[in-house]
């Protein structure tokens, strides 16, 4: 029989994130101050994170070493197994070899936790007793709860009240592992009680609970706020995945030729493929690196590389990115993970120097993708997912035209355990495609800040 | 740091499962025809099951080779870790090293898949085209679903109706992977319509759905019928579990002094613990043994030890077992996977011979272990597994009294994550415990089939 599962043990899991900042073949652009339209210093992120994580933001070296307490909690679900899907091959009849990373098999069931935890570390190690944080699906929010858990924080979650309604399983499993969870706008910020008064039958959004996560840490000295995508540091952590995954692609045998995942902020896409990238860069390999976004929210395949707000009310620093505008309310589409209007500076940096490439796809071909997945390896995948199993089957289909034995590998980011309604609505044929949006997203640049 | 997570590379997953039937000080009590009071032929029960499985139930030797087709599609979870719970520990202040087995690996979440992967299997190779089984709480179904999938059979699942509204995610699961689901009572057979005829607003039981399922399979060439528990051949298959518990306790350099599962039927018990009782036949190992019921439904500890049927209905053959009385109901605990009137022959008989033992628990303890166990582990457990967990907690508890460093291991037979309704509940201390009902059990077990 093929060996179709590569393991490492403790001793072998990366004891270092990786970097990419110094490697970079140009500057990341940077942070711009909203008011002043100059690079933000790290005094300006004082008030919402500790220094801890704001210095990895700037951080010179290309190795950042993982404290104990955090490798240590890593262990209790890292190293993360490697597997190559096999039966989804023969389903196929690909020459290709078709490799996953299984991120789902942390407690809260994605990736999110490789920095919801040394973010937790980092703000105990400060002082600080208490986060604040927005989810929306709740994969994020899990996993900050879980975090704060671990080194005794409280944990605040502001819940978009569409999603706190329809999936209260997130909800609880955030209040098992102890976190006090509300549903945005809530009665507990400014920003909540004046969307209320306004319209007491909102059903929220991320934008609005980002107002009240970060309204919530803003003043207070015992609490910071957490942001679960997007920034350096939150890739940085991340990157542990894309280590792991090229020591076990070594005990495969195989250098892969292509790397998937799918970008919503982009911090599962990057984690694994950052040290690729680097392999590209320094070394001078050709692996192909694709992005895979929603067509409905297509940031990096059709939208603007600017300056722009992270946020939906502008309350954020100003970021170099590719996006479609802060005022851009994606439709709704299953995969929440994927509905932001950016993308992580660093992700849109790589995209336009041309060392990774995008690709957005529709949402009913990802809930086929992700169905034969789940009928070949077993594994029901999370509908974010499902967009980068797509566009691994579309390549390896193409493998079999061509006859090329490539091998592809991707990140299996999450499993799909509370997004069953979605495969519900896929399986009953309900499920809609969305037309990219041209006429918002031209409305919405045509709002974009002005940079000097 | 210490190590805390004992792996096995896909070549040192077990190539048989261990059959204690040989092994017994004791020969089992045969099961019983229930026209002629003898014991019951292969050819009797050809109508339901293939006589690959059926031969399995009466199987002189102590190893059985599992099919290399199951060993390739048990590599898809298999082998599973083995984790040392070292925060569990910390929290607890004990002197006792507490190890648990991961079975929540499986991408139907549990054990079942086990036992589901071999059932299609051997029904595949004689011809089968169709399994019918029935679920409660749905994980039984969504393991032969999945099972089903990956050989091509077709499979429909009875899904007692309770639960079908309560839980459609585990429905909608059983779909992804291909399956048919009706509630049951079902217009589908006579047993559903008979019932439906007298009360159209039944919410079912276990009981009526075995019967449709038996119904759908008896008399169909094509179909057969399949259990998720009970059974000697279900109890074989999940004797993988225990084999590789064992190696993974060598690896970790300690043999178990106590060894904990839950049980409903017994299969996730029996699975972990046979090599070990083995040992304590074979090797007079004082190893003890521990099962764990619910206060609410306590066959083994509160049970009558005699044949009765093993369905509701008076359908099955007479076993030999600990019994409430086919007749008992019992009360609504959300450990839905324990809430049976019988136990397994083999785990019975083996609690008749003292080698094993068996503690009662009461559901607020155990939902109060489970989350004590997802606040320091991270995992989130099935609420049939936090009764295991409750029990491991006592005993660690007590090794702080005395003093003792015990190894204890246990059987995580799932998480639960579809079951967090019920961590709800407990969260708002609306939770119920219910006191033994022996005034019911009193009736049901004047009931019992009377045999010469």
């Amino acid at each position: 029989m093929e060996t179709t599962k590569f393991l490492l043990n403790e001793r072998e899991m990366p004891t270092s994130w990786y970097n990419i900042l110094p490697d970079l073949p140009e500057p990341l652009p940077p942070v711009l101050h909203p008011g002043t339209g100059q690079p933000v210093t790290p005094n300006d992120l004082a008030p919402l994170f500790p220094m801890g994580l704001i210095m990895q933001e700037f951080h010179p070296e290309s190795y950042i070493e993982i404290p104990e307490e955090v490798q240590s909690v890593y262990h209790l679900w890292r190293p993360t197994p490697l597997y190559r899907a096999l039966r989804l091959e023969k389903a196929l009849g690909t020459p290709a070899r078709i490799y996953y990373k299984n991120e789902s098999v942390s407690p809260a069931g994605s990736h999110k936790p490789n920095t919801a935890v040394p973010q937790a570390y980092y703000n105990k190690k400060e002082g600080v007793k208490r986060l604040a944080t927005e989810t929306g699906a709740g994969q994020w929010g899990s996993a900050l709860a879980m975090g704060c858990m671990f080194f005794g924080l409280e944990c605040k979650v502001y819940m978009v009240k569409v999603s706190y309604n329809q999936k209260p399983y997130r909800r609880i499993m955030m209040e098992t592992w102890g976190a006090k969870v509300v549903a945005s706008p809530s009665t507990d910020t400014n920003a909540g009680r004046s969307v209320l008064a306004k319209d007491p039958d909102s059903p929220g959004s991320l934008g609005i609970a980002i107002s009240e996560a970060v309204e919530d840490a803003g003043p207070r000295e015992d609490t910071k706020y957490a942001l679960g995508s997007v920034l350096n540091h939150v890739l940085l952590h991340q990157t542990i995945v894309g280590q792991e995954a090229m020591k076990q692609m070594e005990m495969a045998g195989y250098y892969p030729d292509i790397v998937v995942g799918c970008i919503g902020g982009g911090s599962n896409f990057a984690g694994l493929v950052m040290p690729f990238v680097k392999d590209k860069i320094k070394h001078g390999k050709k692996t192909r690196i694709i992005a895979v976004e929603p067509e409905a929210c297509p940031s990096v395949t059709k939208g603007a590389y600017a300056f722009d707000f992270g946020d939906t009310v502008c309350t954020t620093p100003l970021i170099k990115m590719y996006t479609l505008g802060h005022g851009f309310i994606p439709p709704g589409i299953h995969a929440g993970g994927l509905r932001y209007h950016g993308m992580s500076p660093i992700v849109s940096h790589l995209a336009r120097l041309n060392l990774i490439e995008a690709i957005a796809v529709h949402q009913n071909a990802t809930f086929q993708a992700g169905v034969q997945f789940a009928r070949t390896e077993g594994l029901v995948p999370a509908p974010e997912t499902a967009h980068a199993i797509r566009v691994v089957i579309d390549e390896a289909l193409l493998c079999k035209k061509t006859g090329a034995a490539k091998n592809i590998l991707f990140n299996l980011s999450g499993h799909g355990h509370f997004d069953l309604g979605a495969y519900d609505e896929y399986l009953a044929g309900r499920l809609k495609d969305y037309e990219y949006p041209i006429e918002l997203v031209k409305q919405a640049l045509a709002e974009l800040p002005k940079v000097a």
